[in-house]
C-alpha cells in the first residue's frame, strides 16, 4: 500500500481517483473504484438530472463523489444542490471559474476538488477554497488545454508550497499504469486522477466497439480538436478542446471547422449514430495519449490493483538505485 | 548517487545528459556537465565547421559528445566525419531519419543516441542501430512535436522491452529538477536529457537578457510556433515546430505565418538584432515549459548537483511511502 496525504485525508487504500468522465463514469464504475480502495467519481458532466439519479442509485451505498463541468453547471445550478444532498465524498469541478459554486459546497461540508489547466486556474481554485487541486496535462483524454503533466504538476506544487501548503495536489493526464502513478508522486503530487485507463474498463458506460479501437491504438493516434464538440453541438469555451482518437472524421474536419459547421445537418447525426453503434471509424473514442499504454478491457478493481502494485514495486526499486 | 544502466554504460556519476542545444551548448557547458559527472554534449545544430572547431577546443580534454540536427546534417555531411575524428563519447541525432549517417557512426565505434518524437521515429532509430533512444515530449524547449513525456517514455519503453531490451532509454522534455529526474526514472527511463535548465546556466552561450526573461516566466508563457523559424530563415520540416517564450513578436505573428513571410525583410532583421541584444520583448528565448521551474542562473555543475541530490531524496522518500 502507498500512503500519501490523499489516502490519509480521504480514508483511501490507494492514492487514485477515477475521473468524473461525462456520461462514461456511471455509478457502477465509481462504486467499483471506491470499493477497491480508490475514490470513485460519477461524471455529472453537462448535467442531466435523470441520468444522475439513476447513476447515484447504481452506486448504491458505496461512498462516491461527483464531478461537473463548471461552465455547464451554470446552466443548471439546481443539480449541485441535488448532488450535495446525497453527501458525496467529494465535489469535483473542472473547466471554468469555481467561485460561484464554492459557497454551497463549503456549506455542505463537502471537500471541493478543482481540476486546473494553468497557474491562473490554480490561483482561482485556491481563492475558491479548494481542498484538492488536480493539475491536468494536455496528454489527458477528454477536454483540456496546453500544459503537460510533467511540468504543470511541479509548478503547481511550488505554488501550493508558497501559498497553501495544506491543500493537496493530484496529477491528471497520461497516468494509466504504475509507472505513471509513481512518476506523479515523484513530481510532487499526493495522488493521481485517472480517466482513460478506467474508460477502458468493464464498468465504463461506453460502447465496446469504441473501447476496442482505443486499446488497439498508439498514443501517436490521438489529437486535440474542436471537431468533435462541433459534431455533438457542445459549445465549449475556446481555451479548451478535446483529446480523441483520430479517424476519418477528424482527418476530414479537424482543420476545417467552418466546413463542418456548414455540413452539420448531416455530419452531426452521422457522428452521433456512429457513437451509439460503436463505430470508431466515424465516432472518435474520447481517449488520451495513454491509449498506447492500455491493451485490455478489465474490471476497474483489477486495473487499480495492477496499477498500484506496479507503482509500489517501482517506488521500492527506485530507492535501491541510490547508493 | 543514482545508478542506472546509463551511468554504468557511459561511466557517469549521474544519469543526466545535457542537450546538444544548437549554438547554445558550447564546449564550456558540455565540459562542465561531463566534469560534474553527467554527459555533456556540444550542440552542433545546423552545422558550422568553424564554430564547432572552436567549441571542441573550449571543451579541452573533458570527454564530451556532440549532436546534430539530422535533416540539416544532410547538407554538410563532412561535419560528421570531422566530429567522429575527435572521438566524441556519443553522437546524438534528432529530427530526421538517422539511417544515412548510422554506418559512419558505427564504423567509428561511437555510441549513437537518437532523439525520437513518435513510435515510428523510435522504430527507425532501432533500425539504425541506436544504443540509446531519447523520448522527447512536447513540453521540451526548442524543436519538437506533439507527444508528452509522461506517455511517450513508457510507450517507447514497452517497444524496447519487446524489440530491443539492451537499448537504453532517456526522457527529454520538462525535466529541470530532481522531481522531473525521479519521475523520468519511474516512467522507465535510464536517465534524462536536460536542455532548458542548462540553457539557464552560466556556461550557456546565450544573452543574459534572454535568460533573465525565461527565469522570470511561468511554463504557461511558452508556446510551440513556426514564427521563430520563419524569422530566422530556418526551413524546418513541417512536423517539427519550436517551443519558445511568448512575447509581442509571437503575439503578432504566430497565427499569421503568411503575413510574417511577407514582412520578413524588416521582421527578420528585427528579430535577429533583438536576439543579439538580449531583448526578449522581440526575440523569443528558446525555452520549454520548464521555464516555470527555474528561478536562477547558476554554474551547470551546481544545477546538476542540485537536481541529482533532490532526485535521490525523492527516490528514498518514495520507498518509505510503501507500507
Ligand atoms: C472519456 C472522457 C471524458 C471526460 N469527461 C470529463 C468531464 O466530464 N469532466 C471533467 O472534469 N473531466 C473529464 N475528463 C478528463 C478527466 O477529468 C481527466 O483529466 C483525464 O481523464 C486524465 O487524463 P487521462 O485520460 O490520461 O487519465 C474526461 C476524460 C475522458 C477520457
Ligand atoms: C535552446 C534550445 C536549443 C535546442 N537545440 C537543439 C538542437 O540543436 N538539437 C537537438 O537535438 N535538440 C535541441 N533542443 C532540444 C533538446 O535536445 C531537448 O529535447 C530539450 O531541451 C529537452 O527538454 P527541456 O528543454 O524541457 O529540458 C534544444 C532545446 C533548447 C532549449
Amino acid at each position: 500500500m502507498i500512503s500519501t496525504r490523499l489516502t490519509a485525508q480521504f480514508g483511501l487504500t490507494h492514492p487514485v481517483i477515477s475521473a468524473p468522465m461525462a456520461l462514461a463514469s456511471g455509478g457502477r464504475l465509481a462504486a467499483a473504484v471506491s470499493r477497491a480502495g480508490g475514490l470513485g467519481l460519477i461524471g455529472g458532466g453537462y448535467g442531466d438530472g435523470a441520468w444522475l439519479e439513476r447513476e447515484y442509485a447504481e452506486a448504491g451505498n458505496e461512498g462516491v463523489g461527483v464531478g461537473f463541468i463548471t461552465w455547464s453547471l451554470a446552466n443548471a445550478p439546481e443539480l449541485l444542490d441535488a448532488a450535495l444532498a446525497r453527501r458525496p465524498r467529494a465535489l469535483f469541478l473542472s473547466f471554468g471559474d469555481p467561485a460561484p459554486f464554492a459557497p454551497a459546497i463549503h456549506a455542505a461540508d463537502t471537500p471541493l476538488i478543482c481540476q486546473v489547466q494553468t497557474l491562473d486556474d490554480a490561483r482561482a481554485a485556491l481563492d475558491a477554497g479548494a481542498a484538492v487541486l488536480v493539475a491536468q496535462g494536455t496528454e489527458a483524454g477528454g477536454h483540456g488545454a496546453r500544459r503537460a503533466t510533467m511540468t504543470l504538476v511541479p509548478e503547481v506544487a511550488d505554488l501550493l508550497t508558497a501559498r497553501a501548503p495544506d491543500v493537496l495536489l493530484c496529477a491528471a493526464g497520461g497516468i494509466a499504469d504504475g509507472r505513471g502513478l509513481a512518476a506523479a508522486l515523484a513530481l510532487g503530487a499526493d495522488g493521481a486522477v485517472v480517466g482513460s485507463r478506467f474508460w477502458a474498463s468493464e464498468e465504463c458506460l461506453v460502447h465496446p466497439g469504441l473501447q476496442a479501437a482505443a486499446v488497439a491504438a498508439s498514443g501517436d493516434d490521438t489529437l486535440r480538436t474542436s471537431a468533435v464538440d462541433i459534431a455533438r453541438g457542445r459549445d465549449w469555451p475556446e481555451r479548451f478542446d478535446i483529446r480523441v482518437l483520430r479517424n476519418g472524421f477528424t482527418d476530414r474536419w479537424h482543420a476545417d471547422p467552418e466546413g463542418l459547421r456548414a455540413a452539420i445537418g448531416t455530419e452531426g447525426p452521422r457522428w452521433g449514430d456512429a457513437a451509439a453503434a460503436g463505430d470508431a471509424s466515424v465516432a472518435n473514442p474520447i481517449i488520451g495519449e495513454a491509449a498506447g499504454l492500455m491493451r485490455d478491457i478489465r474490471p476497474a478493481a483489477e486495473l487499480l490493483e495492477r496499477m498500484t502494485a506496479e507503482a509500489e514495486a517501482i517506488l521500492t526499486a527506485g530507492a535501491a538505485r541510490v547508493t
